[in-house]
């Protein structure tokens, strides 16, 4: 029987970066990950395969990451875990000893209620080199391409499969708008705007009632009784943690599906953590379950599980939910609340915004429109998200208002936040969005 | 006699936010901005004229933002200013009385003590219209342009002539390196060859001894003897505080020369205020003196004096000093303290470095490596400082950086920090650099 001291089931951004982390702070201590995929692939990269980056291939981690952090590598597929013993057991029959253990299994696609998803041509996104071969495959030459999901995944799979397919691209969406759940009216209308301009037709406010088809789809049946001819349908509603590990040992499942877990991302079983997707998830705001999923949620966790597995030396603070898209050269990013998820978690807010280029002066090249807005509790002034729009730099300053929320600066420190700005690089200081828009605020709140 | 509640004098990056935010948290008094220039340059756009932006008319803060938020403007220049009447008079002969001033004179260019610096040719940046008009007439056609000083306005505009110019363009810089007061070696020697490239030629360890030549310039000496030939000389050394009125009025100047306040921005004399480049700061690291001039440190300053003029309501808690430049594609830039400056303060520290691309996979477009340096406290583990090099995102990612600076967060904060990250926007968040440069640290710390 093999042993491990540490062992990792899962080398996806969770697993990955809890064994590096794993061997960071006790390099003393032998690692090994368990994976049952031979490729591993950038999770957030891969609706860019279908575009951008072009294949699965041109999208994968690469195992020397593994290799530099001296941690051993078993490519199998762990079906079941004995507590007890403390010992886990592979499809390809070896037993591994453990002293520690991370869970990382991650998540599935989830698929709607609805009939049809099991008709050829319908594809949930499976992070699965094969699976996104073939379906990369079955797309070439299509016409019709409906997404059903008008979140970051349908979003960006509409977008990148237009830019390579000559089809008529549509999103479904349930909700009135596309991107709702991250970002607010105006900044999902803007979203939506630029799908439409680059050639894609947002379906909002609209169930999917059925998909329809003989062996193949051939369209999708909406609720009020409209159809949308469709080839090819790709199932983008979000992620279901993968459960099947945790429940053959009887670990305590969450309210929204996840493995419980502390702060310390300790399971209920002292020798065994989890982080990432397959994780339950608290809140920061209010503590509350959250049934945020993403690839950076993922590797924070890792980073604390990995931390504290022979000792608590860090603890999870609660998600906060930072994430940034990009349609074309526009990107979109969110930290923490929107105004409407503010609304709906009681809190009695603000809102200040502010919009300038990104350069100055203004004829400097790459000036482009930059929209901030701030959400703040109102008693106290304290941040708690805000979003962005524009210029490609969204992606780190969307890390700036991360760590204003996560250090919980008020609308005051924030109007008095010594920033850097340049030129070629960002707005001027007297103009600068992240402190105008908190100084709006404070003007709002008088 | 006019009079206004509140009088601001300076119309700059200091004036012209305090005004503003006078006007926003006491709407209810008349703030009236006195300047002496008929035209307001945009101080950090300076450099650009001479290049990407093509003339100063391009790079003016436009007077609609005076009018927008409801600001009196007098252009003319003060000349006296009476504190126990409270009242000042300008060169046209108006006298203002006041309730509340806030003093935003800015600052002169420096000028180093050697023989030559009168000659025609050789210029000094004055933050004038006509001045940098006529030194954009007197570059045209030479085909030599020497550049005194390697710090940020040195480099700046020997890359701006050298794009706009058929001359060869040399940078002579009295310490080891270009940039050395704001980053750390590795990131000078790579500033150093990106200028090379970009057929700039610094010439670093080195002072001038001698601007020679009759009426004009014909040749700048060095110490040790030899000579570059000079149809031109820019000299960007610094700047030193103008305390032509504070001196008049007999207010208390500092070590580093500049006007004295307290933490709320204010002077001496309880009815008046100074910021930005004239006023005196106080380091955020250790409390002593800091001759760091900046826009942005005047604007947060600004947003700290303008608050403030009928209550406290706003503390400064010292200068951190954010500043960012890009040569070429390439972005540096910088919070806090360097290695060399943490060395120099008399800490105890430790280092940790990340680099990886801002895209992930690589393959996406506007992929680009990016580096980040942290230091670290060592005992703390609290954040001292950061340097960032590469995509132009940097420029955001420093004030990120800057946020956990100020917020004291330490390297385990640091290294759980929840980002956002995409494919399109950043590095992954298994390699996203700001978060493993602060693992590296605690790694290193062991």
């Amino acid at each position: 029987m093999k042993r491990a001291d540490i062992v990792v089931i899962g080398g996806s951004a969770a697993g990955l970066t809890a064994a590096i982390t794993a061997r960071r702070h006790y390099p003393e201590k032998q690692t090994l990950l368990i994976r049952k995929e031979e490729q591993v692939l950038i999770p957030c990269g891969i609706p860019y395969i279908f575009g951008t980056v072009g294949s699965p291939e041109k999208n994968l981690i690469p195992d020397a990451v593994l290799s530099k952090n001296e941690i051993q590598l078993l490519i199998d597929e762990v079906v079941d875990l004995d507590r007890e013993k403390g010992e886990v057991t592979t499809a390809g029959g070896e037993s591994v000893a453990y002293d520690r253990l991370i869970l990382a299994t991650g998540s599935l696609p989830a698929m709607p209620p609805v009939p049809g998803f099991d008709l050829g041509g319908v594809f949930p996104v499976f992070k699965d080199v094969a699976h996104l071969s073939h379906m990369q495959e079955e797309l070439k030459g299509i016409s019709d391409l409906v997404v059903i999901g008008g979140g970051f995944i349908g979003v960006e799979f509409a977008d990148e499969c237009r830019k390579s397919l000559q089809a008529n691209v549509s999103i479904v969406e349930m909700l009135p708008h596309c991107l709702m759940l991250a970002y607010d009216e105006e900044f999902c209308t803007e979203a939506e705007r630029l799908l439409r301009e680059r050639g894609i037709t947002p379906i909002t406010d609209t169930k999917v009632s059925r998909v329809a088809g003989n062996d193949r789809v051939e369209a999708v049946e909406l609720d009020g009784g409209n159809a949308i001819p469709a080839q090819a349908v790709i199932v983008g509603i979000g992620a279901t943690a993968n459960l099947e590990l945790a429940m053959k040992s009887s670990l305590p499942i969450g309210p929204t599906g996840g493995i419980v877990v502390d702060r310390t991302m300790r399971t209920a079983d002292a020798r065994v953590f989890a982080c990432g997707d397959c994780a339950e998830k608290i809140s920061f705001f209010g503590g509350r379950p959250s049934p945020l999923k993403l690839a950076s949620i993922a590797t924070a966790e890792a980073r604390i599980a990995g931390a504290n597995l022979y000792g608590t030396r860090r603890e999870n603070i609660g998600t906060i939910g930072v994430w940034s898209t990009a349609i074309g050269d526009t990107a979109f990013a969110t930290a923490g609340l929107t105004e409407s998820l503010a609304i709906r978690n009681g809190y009695s807010y603000v809102v200040g915004a502010a919009e300038a280029v990104n350069r100055h002066p203004g004829g400097m090249p790459g000036a482009y429109p930059m929209k901030v807005k701030l959400v703040f509790e109102k008693r106290t002034g304290v941040i708690l998200g805000g979003q962005v729009m524009g210029d490609k730099a969204a992606g780190e300053l969307i890390n700036a208002i991360s760590a204003c929320v996560q250090r919980r600066m008020t609308a005051d420190d924030i109007a008095v936040f010594q920033t850097g700005t340049h030129p070629a690089l960002t707005a001027s200081p007297i103009a600068y969005q992240f402190v105008n828009a908190a100084e709006a605020a404070i003007a709002a709140a008088r």
